[in-house]
């Protein structure tokens, strides 16, 4: 059994910083950058660049909308049109300090409201497929395990990827319970891991209410804000390394 | 004889414009685009550089200090590592919305503070070309004629070109003559042309007090802003025409 | 018959500029002045201060969603208490840059997808009308005719005055008609005026599809850019002088 | 003997926090709360401002360089009036969110760049003076003790008071050591805390290489972000509350 763990990474801007990158780096086998939207400015993404070449932490794209007030956790109404520009824009800035950082994107991981909105509005996935289609380099998508996004990248023959949640509820139909609803969050690092081990084990992800629901994943998201999220992805791959998965890139080599 | 003729373009952002950038395009064979630093958001990149891909006309990076409110034309005090950081991510933000565009960024010309400074400042310009050295696509430089940039941007084996202006005083040491001082602006466009056209033909551009200094010139910088400014354009582009000179990119096919 | 015509100025940003507030404060009696959200800044503030003050045009605050590169015409998800911070805020913006001039604020219009919000959520206007009541100096409101700001301001005890405007349609339920729908502009200066004096007269406004609407009006909005805005203001003013109306702000002297 | 402890708060922005300001509030008598120019946002505003009134601080307002990415650390190249117009907006949005929540702000103490600009160029310091005496509510002045700022602020008649820096080195002259020379920075609390003590107790501050310096200090700036910080302002008040010293903020009732 093996696993990507991918965290999102370089989410400060000017002074202010979230997060422990550098403990999270030592975590995680991909990291997503944000690139100046809804965090992120030219030195945060070259240290954080920088840390995750060092680390051999394979680097991804994390645009979100050009909201840094909202942190991208807002829905800023855009034609499809004008987020596939605002994507395009992004991915580029973060691909033009990796470049002279000498280091490389292999991946684009939409951000927040737009990874939420992505999930379900086709038009909205298409655009951000084709901005990602567009920029050199060949880039992959790493996708939520059953979206929008996830297929529509597929279709248009992106090499695409799956991510699920280490500390989410599922539910049946394959969505992710509402924040605020019972079993939204597992608070639990061992029983957020139990439930992680059984899903790569049996292939099935336990769903609220009972029963299983078939996923695919290549990688699991590691929240590093917040209480209690460093010591969640800590437990999470310690359990994951003593069960015996590999924890590894999706894009190898 | 044969010159080139370079306008800034795309200095919008959100609901507002500067300049006439259609006129413009229909003037010069090199446009440089503003990419979200002093001017310039996703959606005025794409417009700007289509419009200029369907004229035909060449398309560099016009970097600047990330200061709308400025216009980019007060130095920010920043280390030149971090200016060039800065100048990568802007490049790279304009190439990611050319890519989807369809369109191809070929050189890379500084913007106000951040040309004045690079024309002097050795360490800036250094960074300056250390990022745009690293960028993908083998981009040219274009300098202010005579200035440190050049020299730089030289040195380090990047194709360089050198520009002049149509509308601004020289003294003899090669220098602008200061804004503010005696015969700094050239109002006159007829006198501009004048001067333009007699300095491609001795390759000696008059300077004030009398005489004349050599100077490479690969453009001429045309300005789209203010009043005036599309006028002295166009008498300049006429003259040009008139006396036989060829208008053609620096950057060939 | 007495009416007072208003416009949006100050719209500016950095260097940018929207609209010929010159020309329009030869034409309004009321000036909505942009506070930093949408548009403005400390310098276009203190200029559109001073001319309007100097035109003795009565002063208005014109907060938005804090969101230059969308103008203020697009909805940011916020909770209502924190437009009412965010209006407080830019009340209390443009408050400094008048004292610091000598000028003084009379009343607030919320500007673009606020003022179209808080015309139909009740939660949003009543957010707005506390950030306005809170303020020093007894500020009045200035609502679009018929909104629930509207009605929510002038419960609250505060000083009201309602809006109509001289180039949209009318429906018969008091609406505006929506843009793109016909009937929602009215192009024509001349038609313009004819209905605007057809209301003053009557007290009714002709509706699209026949028959009119009694509506309440303090103050006609007169927009400032766009092609033809001008032309339309002037011809409105004119119309209404020739007809005997004067044209005088809705907070005198 | 007694002394105003204040320290920079609320200088957050979005998602991001910096310092740890419920600690500092349970140790400062004064809060200088940052104005949406270096930092802050009218929700970290609304919510320090409350903050600061619960525990009894006095609230001053503590504009900067609008300059986010550079937290007002950076000069931005303005005229001296331009930096007049953007205090009074700055402390204005701040007082437009006090009204709202019911706080009151009752002085203004520069940030930064901004203050070190002050503190020795005389026209910068009348136009932040020329700001804060425009404003409605009497407001005072809190001025690095021996600045520029300090003497044109009581020049002009308002109440103005003096700070020192609890961990900073100074001259003989009355400056400050220049950050990165020896004596720069005082890292040992207890030493810190000493020199104050040593300082309030004779009236003469000790400077680097020996003797004493007059100063007048009506509040001593304690910093809280970085590493130790909190630590240093704890062992500051310790002391001082152990040597019988009364905490009480400059500006009483």
């Amino acid at each position: 059994m093996r696993i990507d763990l991918n965290s999102d990474l370089g989410e400060g801007f000017g002074p202010w910083r979230i997060g422990d990158d550098a403990a999270l780096l030592g975590l995680v086998s991909s990291a997503n950058i944000a690139c100046g939207g809804h965090a992120g400015d030219p030195e945060v993404m070259a240290e954080t660049l920088a840390a995750a070449a060092a680390r051999g932490v394979v680097i991804g794209a994390h645009p979100g909308y050009a909201d840094r007030e909202g942190f991208g956790r807002r829905v800023i109404p855009m034609a499809p049109a004008a987020v596939g520009r605002m994507v395009a824009a992004q991915i580029g800035a973060l691909a033009g300090v990796a470049a002279l950082a000498g280091a490389e994107i292999r991946y684009v991981k939409p951000h927040g409201a737009l990874a939420n909105l992505a999930a379900e509005d086709r038009a909205v996935a298409e655009a951000i497929v084709a901005a990602v289609a567009s920029q050199p380099g060949a880039l992959a998508v790493l996708a939520i395990s059953g979206s929008v996004l996830e297929g529509v990248a597929r279709a248009a023959g992106l090499e695409t990827y799956s991510e699920i949640f280490a500390d989410r509820g599922y539910r049946a139909d394959g969505r992710l319970v509402a924040r605020g609803a019972p079993g939204a969050l597992l608070d639990d690092p061992e029983a957020a891991a139990a439930r992680l081990l059984a899903f790569l084990e049996s292939g099935e992800m336990p769903v609220v209410g009972g029963g299983g629901l078939r996923l695919a994943a290549h990688s699991v998201c590691i929240h590093g804000d917040g209480p209690g999220a460093l010591a969640m992805a800590r437990a999470v791959r310690a359990r994951l390394e003593e069960a015996g998965v590999v924890i590894a890139p999706f894009l190898g080599g």
